[in-house]
């Protein structure tokens, strides 16, 4: 009998949150307040966000406690499965071995609540009763949909228009938990009027939806803050559950990656996966590459500045230190997915300027077709985030089997795809197209920024 | 630390099912050939069904092996959590555990693929290249979808149009997994046909669909054979994995349950959860309650009458042992599940009629108030179905609260309502009613079998 699944008991369930900033060896820059240009201190955040995640933010200790009353909750699907794709691998033909982490199996569907529970907890404990918050294709705005009434808090999601528009179940879905769910932009914001007033028929983006959620939380510092699914340090920190927990059962399989996958949006589920790996490399002198995969039509890790931009389109969050393509930058709404976010994380921003992470971009025809292959072989409908995962590690798998090498694979599966059949019925109606933007457009997006 | 979920090893998985035909102190009557009266040869059936599930069908073995590539593809996903269920406890301030059990983590989001993968693998062992069968909330069609292509087999699924309408992402689900889904009734068959014109906009059955896929099935007895989701034997069997894996999960929690409690359509969860446990009443003389939940708007099992009747609407199938409103009966369209099917399986109507088990009926507002409970509370959104076996969870635990008793409950969570969210924008738009026929609609039914 081959195993197929390794599985964790509910007590090998990690204590602790990773913090890598500990272990890098050029620590990330500090964001800057817009308008001094000094580091931002944790008073000017706390109109923002919730006090401990700022002090999250800001921490240098390498683990940090995860709370009972957060455990608990991670408990409803935690420990995620690691699983072992042997039908991927007889499909592909290959001598590599391909292991995947199992994202998909929390309520929301994808590794959002990772960190979508701890925020909810964070801000209930602090007496927050509102949390204001954006999402692109729906995972963060129904991960914390389903972490916020766990605590009783009011969830209200900004969402971008054309995911609004193509996905009613993912606003559905935050219904059910309670949530409110509005199209981004709206009319409730300064932020959304202006956009809707240059382009009545804006379609949204994920910093223009930050504004509009930001603007709003702002204005109730009583009882309201502000969270965010993805980019900062503190979200990063929270997923590192899923790494810590695919290090120990790739060591029960005896197996140890040569390579670890996760696609990337704004950083979170990359990092989940990869920085427990790279504590390795950084800490244990190992040489596993750790690769972040970017959609082709929002190349910010290959193709973007090191420089500091805004996290969102208006300019209210600080400035952070990131690969970008310029906050203006107005992805394609042809993409099937998420990941239409226009910087990086700080933390990953430095691992890779440092040349301590890899980055790839892949088109996304061939991450849906990669998409459709791991549905049939493996049997699970993977988000079109995660395709982009898949994808590479085909690309590694086809490479193994040209090189003859028994090389060991692993990428993170963020999440299901149950909710996107959308993307995948223009994949399969032959109706996606590739856009990969031009030199000149990122050039002028980048030359706007002051 | 309280532990949640109750997880096995895939090396505990169940390697044989169930069958409780060899426990049943009166064995099932006989399936009968419409024509003759005379109970249906295995001969006769090979037309329609693959030759191992006719044996099946007809079995009085205790247990059946389940088949290495089997178990192979169940590992994808089972063994199946079995969930203690706090956060229900503390909503509702009762006494009462609650236990249940996690169906809803297949990759088609149902417990159907438990039979799903069996049927398709014995009609590829025996050459079969085409499988039809219909389906109604859409679970199984998706579930046989995805078993099909495991062992490269076309699937066509006639899919009740009602449904078929208000759920496109399960067709979309079955088209990425490779299956061709019809709106039924359709044009391709005498059967549909006929439906059509008596009604053009007939919004279908699952007896049609039935009847439909059986049609197209005995054209082509050279490769192609129907399959189906519930309501045989053979499909009884194969969902025995649930009890028999929560009866050594109950045991691991050192808990053993009162009341165990299964949705009911066609009985096949039901069976799944029930009769594992049920074998021990009838072979170690505990007293375990087994309670069968359907749908007040299709009371079969409370209201209908136990006599042969036809499986499909249009009298293809074998006459059929059963408890049924009759084969004409045709569901109100308004109820938001699946379980919209007229009779019950021979094995379970004569266990009903020996008083073995129990049936209850639950209005739909009740189940939908349960379910959206239940989502808030276990943060899973359960199927639409499913929340007719968490209605009378709830029930139960209230009753437990009432008497202060410390009573043990088990329900089967059957599938999730990711791609059912519609039946909860229904709901929470307050645009769901109740429909219970009148005796007159039901008696009227009754009476049209000859």
């Amino acid at each position: 009998m081959k195993t197929k699944k390794i599985c964790l008991t509910e007590r090998q369930m990690p204590t602790q949150w990773y913090n890598i900033v500990a272990d890098m060896p050029v620590k990330p820059l500090p964001p800057l307040h817009p308008a001094t240009r000094e580091p931002v201190t944790k008073e000017q955040m706390s109109a923002i966000f919730a006090e401990e995640l700022i002090d999250q933010e800001f921490s240098t200790e390498r683990y940090i406690e995860i709370p009972e009353e957060v455990q608990e909750i991670y408990r409803i699907w935690r420990p995620a499965p690691l699983v072992r794709a042997y039908g991927l691998e007889r499909m592909l033909d290959t001598p590599a071995k391909i292991y995947f982490k199992n994202e998909s199996v929390s309520p929301a569907g994808s590794h959002k609540p990772n960190t979508a529970v701890p925020q909810a907890y964070y801000n209930y404990k602090q007496g927050i009763r509102h949390l204001t918050t954006e999402t692109g294709a729906g995972q963060w705005g129904s991960a914390i949909a389903f972490a916020g009434q766990h605590f009783g808090i009011d969830v209200r999601v900004f969402m971008v228009k054309v995911s609004y528009e193509q996905k009613p179940y993912r606003r559905l879905m935050m219904n059910t938990w309670g949530a409110e769910c509005i199209a981004s932009p709206s009319t409730l914001t300064a932020s959304g009027r202006a956009a809707l007033e240059r382009d009545p028929h804006c379609s949204g983006s994920l910093g223009l939806a930050i504004s509009e959620a930001v603007e709003q939380a702002v204005q109730h510092p009583e009882d309201t803050r502000y969270c965010l699914g993805s980019v900062l340090n503190h979200v990063l920190l929270h997923q590192t559950v899923i790494g810590q927990e695919a290090v120990v059962q790739m060591e029960l399989a005896d197996a140890e990656p040569d390579v670890v996958i996760g696609c990337f949006g704004g950083g979170s589920n990359f990092a989940g996966i990869g920085f427990p790996f790279l504590r390795k490399n950084l800490t244990e002198g190992k040489k596993i590459r750790v690769v972040a995969v970017e959609p082709s039509s929002c190349p910010k890790l290959t193709r973007g500045q090191f420089r500091y931009d805004f996290g969102d389109v208006a300019g209210f969050t600080p400035l952070i230190p990131m690969y970008t393509l310029g906050h203006d930058f107005q992805p394609s709404d042809i993409h099937a997915g998420g990941l239409r976010y226009h910087g990086a994380g700080a933390i990953v921003s430095q691992l890779l300027k440092d040349g301590l992470i890899e980055a790839q971009s892949v088109p996304q025809t061939e991450t849906m077709a990669a998409g459709v292959l791991f549905a049939k072989a493996e049997g699970i409908i993977p988000a079109p985030e995660s395709t982009h995962a898949i994808a590479v590690a085909v690309r590694e798998a086809l490479k193994a089997r040209e090189e003859g090498a028994a090389k060991t694979i692993l990428f993170n599966l963020s999440g299901n795809g149950v909710i996107d059949l959308y993307a995948y019925e223009q994949y399969l109606g032959g109706n996606l197209r590739d856009y990969i933007p031009g030199d000149e457009e990122i050039r002028r997006s980048l030359e706007s920024l002051k």
